[in-house]
C-alpha cells in the first residue's frame, strides 16, 4: 500500500511517502518558512524520488487537527485537490497522534502544540501501543503537565508545545527539540492504522477540527453576547 | 552552532541542517537508489531552503562506520571535500549511535545495521542518556537478542538490522518500520555532543570505522593464510 502522508499544522512542514509502515522517502522542513510554499516541492520531491505515480496511492494522509487554521486548511485543500483526481481515500488524523506515532517505547508521550495565549493543544498516548489516553484538548499548559506527574509511567513531551510544558514539569524525561518535531511518516503510520480500521474517507469527506474557535469567531461570539446582556 | 548532518552508512541516505539541538530540515531517502546520486541533491536542499551557505557552518556530523564500504566512504569524502574548504571542523560520529539519537525515552535501545553473511553491527544504548552499554560489534543478530533478554529494561531495536533482531527476540517492544531508519538528525545530535566534549576534528583526520575487513581484504587474508599453511 502506497501511502503519501502530510503535515502542515504546526510551525514545520513535512511530507513523507510509506509503503505499507516502511517510510520510502521523508522531509521535514522546520525553517520557518510558508506551508503554501514548501509543501507541494517537498510532495513531488518524495513521489519523483519514490518513483510513485499520484494515480498510484492507495492512502493519502493528513494532520487534520488540532493545529494552525491556516496550516490545517493549506494541508487539507492539497489533499482534497490530489485524492480528488482519482478518488483516492483519505485519512484525516489527528496532529497530536501523529506526533506520538513518532515515537515508541515504553511509557507515555504528550503530544502538545502551541495553541498561543498559553494555552497547548494536548493529549497523551501510551508509547507501545500509541493508545489515547486522553481526548485532544486545548487547555493550559500546566494541565498537560498536572497529567504527567499524575502518571505513573516515564513520560516525555514532543511538539512545538513541548517547550511549554518542559517550562511547568521538570521531572519528565528529556526530548531533544530535534526529536519534537512532527514528521509525515507519524501522520502516514496513524492514517494506515485508521485506514486499516475501516475509517478513511472519500475526499469531499475530509473535514479540519480546529478544536478551538477561530479569533474572528471568538470576537464574534464575544461581541454578541455582550449585546445580548446590554438588550437585557 | 549551524550542523549539516548526513548519513549513507546503511540502505537509506539522509542530510539534516540542525541549529543547535534544533532541526531545520532533514531528508530521509529509503528507496533503494545510489547514495552517490541522492545525496547531494539532499544536502542542497537542506542548505539552500535553511537559508546556510557552507561558510555559515559550524560542524559538519558524519555517520563514520559501521555500514556499507562504499556508503561510509560516499558520505566521509563528501563531508571531507565540504568542510576543506573552509576549515570546517568535523564529528565522525558511530552509525549505530546516530541511529540511537533518533529516539528517546525510558529504557535501553538496540541499533542494528545489517552486516550481511548472517551478522549485524550492533550496540546498546541507554535512551535517556543515550549514554553507551555495549561497544559497537560485528555479531550474529542472536547475539544483541541475547543481551537485550539479558536486559532488565524495556529493549526495542532500531536500524535496517532490526528484522533480523526482532526474529530472534519476541519479547522486545515494538518498533514500526518507519521508525527504523537512521535520520540524520540523529548523526547531528550525537556530533554536537562530541563537538562540544571537544572532540571533533579537522576534515582530514575525519576516518572510517570499518569494523570488520571488507570482503575483499577478508579473501587476501585467508588466501594468504592457506598459503602458509600450504608451506608448512
Amino acid at each position: 500500500m502506497n501511502i503519501l502522508a502530510i503535515d502542515t499544522a504546526g510551525r514545520s512542514a513535512s511530507a513523507a511517502l510509506l509503503r505499507d509502515d516502511a517510510v520510502l522517502y521523508e522531509t521535514v522542513c522546520n525553517c520557518g518558512l510558508t506551508h503554501s510554499e514548501t509543501l507541494m516541492p517537498m510532495i513531488d520531491a518524495a513521489l519523483k524520488t519514490g518513483g510513485v505515480r499520484p494515480d498510484q496511492l492507495d492512502l493519502y494522509a493528513v494532520t487534520a487537527g488540532p493545529g494552525s487554521f491556516t496550516g490545517l486548511r493549506i494541508g487539507l485543500a492539497a489533499v482534497k485537490g490530489m485524492a480528488l483526481a482519482a478518488g483516492t481515500p483519505c485519512a484525516g488524523v489527528s496532529t497530536l497522534e501523529a506526533l506520538a506515532w513518532c515515537h515508541t517505547g515504553s511509557g507515555t508521550v504528550i503530544a502538545a502544540l502551541d495553541a498561543r495565549r498559553g494555552q497547548v493543544y494536548w493529549a497523551a498516548f501510551d508509547l507501545k501501543t500509541h493508545a489515547r489516553l486522553t481526548p485532544d484538548a486545548a487547555a493550559p499548559a500546566a494541565e498537560a503537565a498536572a497529567f504527567a506527574q499524575s502518571c505513573k509511567k516515564p513520560v516525555f513531551y514532543v511538539g512545538d508545545g513541548a517547550a511549554l510544558c518542559y517550562n511547568r514539569d521538570e521531572q519528565a524525561l528529556p526530548c531533544p527539540p530535534a526529536l519534537r518535531v512532527c514528521r509525515a511518516a507519524g501522520a502516514g503510520l496513524a492514517g494506515r492504522a485508521l485506514h486499516l480500521a475501516g475509517q478513511s474517507v472519500p475526499p469531499a469527506a475530509l473535514t479540519p477540527n480546529y478544536l478551538r474557535l477561530s479569533q474572528a469567531e471568538r470576537e464574534r461570539a464575544e461581541r454578541e453576547a455582550a449585546a445580548q446582556t446590554g438588550e437585557k
